[in-house]
């Protein structure tokens, strides 16, 4: 029997012990966003601090402006080292009436299809995941006396908060936070039996167009059929962005996109995912993305132009026959590896200023932008985590990317200067942020078994 | 020396005595929008009724549920009959500190180059261009006796106020109302020495443009690339509205589209409206409507599409990255002669419908519309009046269009059948609306013996 099938074994034994650690974790109600559960944030960072020093890492409640920021440190000398993290602080929980179970009171609850679930606010996100982790190390401490990879445990408490005093705290502990890969525990698996790396994320650059014409409102009888209306111009602006094909017509606007190998595409398609599975649940049928790209692509690999907001002129009821002055687009552009923010916001302000007819004015407000996050695809450790979960999982893990944002990632990258795997056992159903949280228990369990199979792994 | 001779020469002997009439007029404070001054509105309308009386008209003071009409109707025979329309209501005068005048307490200031000015609140809007007609009635009936065509002088209280007791009094009224053409003093000349007659307004339709994507707004991490977005729907929809040439492009749009003869667009084009005088005052120099039309036609003659208000996702302060669930437009269209609302407005809607993506819906709100009102070029009372005035300012009238609507002219032809002529001699420096409201006091003058040539010319 090898160490690590002693580790599994171990886990599977102390399944009870772990479960019992979470709850008491889980019974913490420590809502960040409320003033009123300080006390409460700081004693689930207590809780974990204390687990983690009688783990025999170097455990430290960290303060902060805010919540404070847990730390755990292994000194092992192994060589290599993992920075994990994850967030004790959880959503509020209302409307209360909606729980069928207090939400601080965990309790396992047999859901369809005899399908046991832990169920409490912060068993999904992120107590539950985090704990995965956390229990990986300690059946590996207790089967072995060490660890394969010496670990950095942070775990912050303002998460569901804007994150807002983690960057400075990043800043201020650089040297204490260094290792050689970066993992987050705090996103979903693809489904239920197939595990998922995220390995890139999304930037954004937003920006504010404001169209001006004429130098007040005008009567649209007197003026009508003569002026110019600054709603025309940014419409006309607006519906020249996307060609019929679905493209972006904006020059310059997909310089030095990235395009994923084509096995990763190959495995994106295998993926099978449908517009009826993905858009039907928003009563839409039809991706309106790129022509020949798949959903997976348009979404996570595909840089996007979105209008977020849009106003001008008369928006009250019943009519006014003005012609405005002014019209207002909020807009921003999901970004993808490749694309720097700046050559962007520069490459759609010239769009724009191509088509303000000379009588009227543009002014930009705005522009700010974060790059693209991404894991080179030949990065070593995501081989290597990826083979460690199909071990678990019976198929090997999906490489996706994400479409939206998760800050802490480009902060790792920026500020520490570390690639990032996200990896996660949540369950797309299992209502985050919403009454009746849940984890599945299998979640949990074989999530620490994952943890234990990719600790191993990333040491050889 | 003939009778309109001696009627002349009557009203410039009676000058002083016109405008202690219009001053006694003016300094009743018939604001119509402000209960406070109902008592006044009332009295003003007293004391034109009195003043109908002494001339020998039957003058009545007819109760509405709001400020009550004057009317007053001479029973002379002659054959022929004009219907007289104007109001004795006036805009509310705030804000005071702005007017060099008390505004109730009519005085002639003079102007720049020593050009005589009646200052005060109604001066120009409209008191002042009711009396002009009243005076030359009242020197008509000094000298002769009679009146070459017999007067129906119907006075409104409510028309700073929406005018919403005058349809159903006309609806009422029908029969005494009656006339062979209606008269309304309530418009500008072309400028101080070029006389107007005002014989087309152009109609209004409008709606409310309602397009929905998904069921809800969505995160536009998780769905950009995919989901259709309600603002570049619209937005595309509202951009393909004009062509490259100005013109609207929208199917059927133009059906029916009644072209002035060549004589009136000639008297247009020698008018030499430039961009400069008329777009320059409001911060543009491009006319934007369709090309090789002059700007009278564009303002006056063609129809419009604009869009007077739109909106969608998110508006407030910084950004928020969503993709909204809806979008919406107001947009309202100009009518000219031939035109048809309805049709117009279902042009318009299979217009969007034939641009809205299969996944997306649209919904309309409105669609109320009026069509143009316009007198026949060819109406022999059009010609008559516009030579009478031609004799009295020395160069012909010019036939012009209005580019809004003025409801009543639409009331006139709805309910009563009447064709109307728009004569007035306001100045656009008249600053109606305006703190320090003025009437020149050769407006005034040469617009009492431009009445009495009209009514003259009328006869014949």
């Amino acid at each position: 029997m090898t160490d690590l099938d002693r580790v599994l074994a171990t886990v599977d034994a102390d399944l009870d012990g772990a479960l019992e650690r979470l709850f008491a974790f889980l019974r913490i109600p420590s809502i960040s966003t409320d003033r009123a559960y300080a006390a409460d944030c700081r004693r689930a960072g207590q809780w974990l601090v204390d687990d983690l020093a009688g783990l025999g890492l170097t455990a430290t409640l960290n303060d902060t402006p805010g919540h404070p920021v847990v730390t755990g440190i292994s000194q092992l000398g192994t060589g290599k080292r993992v920075l994990f993290y994850g967030h004790y602080d959880v959503q509020p929980v209302d409307p209360l009436e909606l729980w069928e179970n207090p939400p601080f009171e965990p309790k396992i609850i047999e859901g369809p299809n005899g399908v046991k679930r832990i169920v409490a606010r912060g068993s999904s996100d992120d107590k539950g995941q985090v704990m995965t982790f956390v229990e990986a190390c300690r059946a590996y401490l207790k089967v072995t006396g060490t660890l394969p990879v010496d670990v950095t445990i942070m775990v912050e408490g303002e998460e569901e908060n804007g994150s807002g005093n983690l960057p400075p705290f990043l800043e201020a502990h650089r040297e204490e936070l260094a290792a050689d890969i970066a993992l987050v525990c705090d996103t979903s698996m693809w489904n239920a039996t197939t595990p998922a790396i995220t390995v890139s994320l999304r930037g954004l650059m937003h920006d504010e167009i404001v169209v001006t014409c004429a130098n007040r409102d005008l009567h649209s009888g007197y003026y009508g059929g003569a002026a110019a209306n600054p709603l025309h111009v940014l419409s006309t602006i607006i519906g020249a962005v996307h060609g019929p094909d679905g493209r972006i017509t904006i020059p310059g606007f997909y310089d030095g996109v990235v395009e994923p190998p084509d096995e990763v595409k190959a495995q994106w398609n295998a993926l099978g995912l449908t517009p009826e599975v993905f858009l039907g649940p928003i009563g839409l049928s039809q991706p309106i993305g790129e022509r020949g790209r798949s959903l997976v692509e348009m979404t996570t690999s595909r840089p996007t132009f979105e209008v977020n907001g849009m106003w001008g002129g008369y928006i009250g009821e019943g009519s006014k026959t003005v012609i405005p002055s002014i019209a207002t687009a909020k807009i921003s552009c999901r970004l993808v590896a490749g694309q720097n923010p700046v050559h962007v916001r520069d490459a759609v302000r010239a769009f724009v200023r191509s088509l303000i007819p000379a009588d009227c004015t543009v002014e930009f407000r705005g522009g700010e932008g974060s790059p693209a996050v991404a894991v080179s695809h030949d990065n070593p450790n995501l081989a290597k985590a990826s083979a460690a979960l199909g071990d678990e999982w019976g198929k090997p893990a999906v490489t996706v990317g994400a479409g939206g944002s998760i800050p802490i990632v480009g902060h790792f990258k920026k500020t520490l200067d570390q690639d990032t795997l996200l990896i996660g056992f949540a369950l797309d159903d299992d209502r985050i942020h919403s009454p009746n949280e849940k984890y599945d228990l299998a979640s949990f369990h074989k999530g620490i078994r994952s943890w234990v199979r990719v600790l191993a792994a990333l040491a050889a």
